[in-house]
């Protein structure tokens, strides 16, 4: 493909790396290099200067030589190590192209290395995702789905799949002979709710990791005035949001977010979604529904014991969700908000005097909320793949159907098959097609190609 | 030397590259690497990945492997190419120094490159300079001192300087035959002269160098409410200076800087040395003079022709610098600050409505008002270079007053003989090691080296 070029690096360091991949990449760099590399060995580095156009030394650098199809994005490509001086850098892609490269565009370089087979879809926006991580969690899902353990999930997907279209097919060639029965239909049946339970087990990680990914969503919600800012900011370890004793000072949509264990937390501040009426103000529940709606995990920020009504209705609008109990100015009010006015499953944290005490059991309830992972669990947290893999179920379950099944409150019932196997094997291959997008396996769109790669670093 | 590693590139780009630099680099990248590097050859780039204690990838990586003495260094390098996540590359350091590695220290690479004798210290300091360079000029001189351009014309005078030794000390050898006289004085006087007009000249350049390096000063002087601050605003592009019709509005310090023809005009604003007498105020030429002294350019914005006298006044002040004038608001005053008023070998530049007109003319004034410079010459831009080159100047100086010639009035005028030929020896002997304290031959004290590298960045 056309030669192109790009600062990989951020501009202000003390090294630069400049990328050129493409069709005649040596030649280009030759042209302004103090050596001819167009015969040089692949994965070798060389020391020399480049040259301007009035063979003035623009830099000492070095450059590095790699090999269609061993290099990143599967073509002949050179990295230069220049002096991190913005006029080097500018000079340098300036002469890069004069002399026929153009400059890349977002990400131009990993969509180069799926276009070439280096990696499939997924894998490539593992590398933004990579470049963009920020703690343990977010590296470790990156980093599991750059290595392909996703890829290879959609692959034994696929197995299952084609296994069950060459049945299918096998089926279909015999039809003729009308003597013959549907003779594997309850084999066929099983694989495919396999591969469904399989599929809907990917899609439910969703909801987690897209939690992970982003910040974990957390609601910190309580009557006015009992100290949700000051909380916040004590957890956040900086004055963030403006504290004061003045009822209803946060005012500004702040959202804060903290690394506990290596997971992000995000704060969802409750200023903007309080209501004007002052009874409802009073009662300090109102004012967070919409909150609470957005969290994962509700801190109910309290300084006495909540009226029954007010417990069951918190109880009620928190489930499927966490709901930690925070008794503030603890040392203030020993008395009040007792254990037992709390349901038995749920913890009652205590903290006071502005928080000093208390605070590390909060974390850790923070971490213990959050949604557990392991190195080796697939988790996906890409609404296009979510997308993807909800439309692929959607197409499956009428293939099950076809087959005599049917999902009613959660379980399978036998149902009479309505579809003929060409029917059949469309639905299939529209789940086979589906779960292709994920890779990539199909020609993917240019638009959304496009729109994958927008987001990505230029120089990547 | 012990093992360092520090972040080479700014941090938030695609790519971070992380450097390690001695004994057993190659061991330590080894241990976290996913293959054994050990016997790798040099100027190799190695494909795989960096693990974590609990065998955890940490990141996709390309290591580079230079081997001593052919690395920046010359110790044992290894570059590692990482995504450039702020987490992976802060896990890759704390693993790097879990593994024996410290972080290095600002320019502590560079100055190992001088102390393993891979660049003199004058072109260690260039590569500091050669990162900061942000225009054409300061490339220029930066890379014309990495190349070493500057330390060889310091060894050419190292090399007369050792000629005038080695022929004094012949002369020594001999001086118990009372019967020979000191037969090549002259021309013993002659390279001495010759060599220190060397010298002068290097030291002159430094005012230029400076300049070129640091932004050519220029003051814009003028009455006030001539439109100074317009004008500083209309050459920088911005409403950098607050600008309104009210008298004496430039209140703070601020210095613009703009590039013209690959070189820094930095502006000198005047606020700060106004004089409360509003007299003086009135000549408008009384507050200027402080900027004038620091200038080496001069715009002198009028909107009336001079008086004579002031006229007078601003040209003595104004000696040896460039003198500009600029008749401002020329739209409004044709028939005012008429050509005649000014002397004939300075140009009148006529700019109005707000700068619509004229500043084009005045930019080319400035370029040709800076210093030229070619690739060829040689520019002292560094203090501490001045500073050894004067004291050389004058260690010399007395050698050559030994000699019989002394510097009267910018001429040698003959004295009489005074010091002996080992006084002389001795003179000779500490203009060249103030001469090598530029290039660090001699031994450099630590102090020193940690003044000099302490401005670099980390990881250069």
């Amino acid at each position: 493909m056309e030669p192109i070029c790009a600062l990989a690096t951020a501009p202000g360091g003390a090294i630069g790396i400049i990328r050129i991949s493409g069709d005649q990449s040596l030649e280009i760099l030759s042209r302004i290099f103090s050596k001819n590399l167009t015969a040089a060995q692949p994965n070798t580095i060389h020391y020399g200067h480049l040259i301007d156009k009035e063979s003035n030394p623009i830099d000492e650098v070095l450059v590095s030589v790699f090999r269609t199809p061993h290099s990143y994005t599967g073509e002949d490509c050179v990295e230069i190590s220049c002096h991190g001086s913005r006029y080097i850098l500018q000079s340098v892609l300036d002469l890069l192209c004069q002399q026929g490269c153009r400059m890349a565009g977002p990400g131009e370089f990993t969509m180069r290395a799926y276009l070439n087979g280096k990696m499939d879809l997924s894998q490539a926006e593992a590398v933004a995702d990579l470049i963009a991580s920020s703690n343990k969690t977010t590296h470790q899902m990156a980093m599991s789905q750059l290595r392909g353990h996703f890829s290879s999930e959609l692959s034994q997907l696929r197995d299952k799949l084609l296994k069950l279209t060459s049945l299918l097919e096998l089926e279909l060639d015999f039809s003729d002979h009308e003597d013959l029965e549907f003779a594997d239909r309850s084999e066929l049946l099983q694989i495919a709710q396999d591969t469904d339970a399989h599929i809907t087990h990917l899609a439910q990680t969703f909801e987690a990791g897209n939690a992970l990914k982003n910040g974990i969503p957390v609601a910190i919600v309580g009557a006015p005035n009992v100290g949700k800012s000051t909380l916040l900011n004590a957890l956040v370890g900086e004055e963030r949001a403006i504290v004061s004793d003045i009822q209803g000072t946060t005012r500004d949509s702040i959202e804060d977010t903290i690394q506990l264990g290596g997971i992000t937390f995000r704060f969802i501040d409750t200023a903007g979604i309080r209501h004007t009426d002052d009874q409802i103000e009073q009662m300090g529940i109102e004012r967070t529904f919409a909150a609470i709606a957005k969290a994962t995990i509700v801190l109910w920020l309290l300084d006495k014991a909540p009226t029954p009504s007010n417990l069951a209705d918190m109880q009620q609008r928190c489930q499927g969700k966490t709901l930690i109990f925070v008794q503030n100015k603890a040392d203030l009010n020993e008395k009040t908000a007792e254990s037992s006015l709390f349901p038995q499953d749920s913890s009652l944290i205590k903290i006071s005097a502005k928080y000093g005490a208390g605070l590390e059991q909060l974390r850790q309830q923070l971490i213990d909320a959050a949604p557990a992972t392991t190195d080796s669990d697939v988790i996906v947290n890409n609404a296009r793949h979510y997308e993807a893999l909800c439309r692929a179920h959607t197409h499956l379950l009428r293939v099950i159907e076809g087959l005599g099944a049917k999902m009613v409150n959660g379980h399978w019932e036998t149902v009479d098959s309505i579809l003929s196997g060409d029917l059949l094997s469309e639905d299939l291959r529209l789940t086979l097609d589906t779960l292709a997008e994920i890779t990539g396996g199909q020609i993917t769109p240019n638009e959304v190609l496009g729109n994958i790669f927008k987001h990505f670093c230029v120089g990547k």
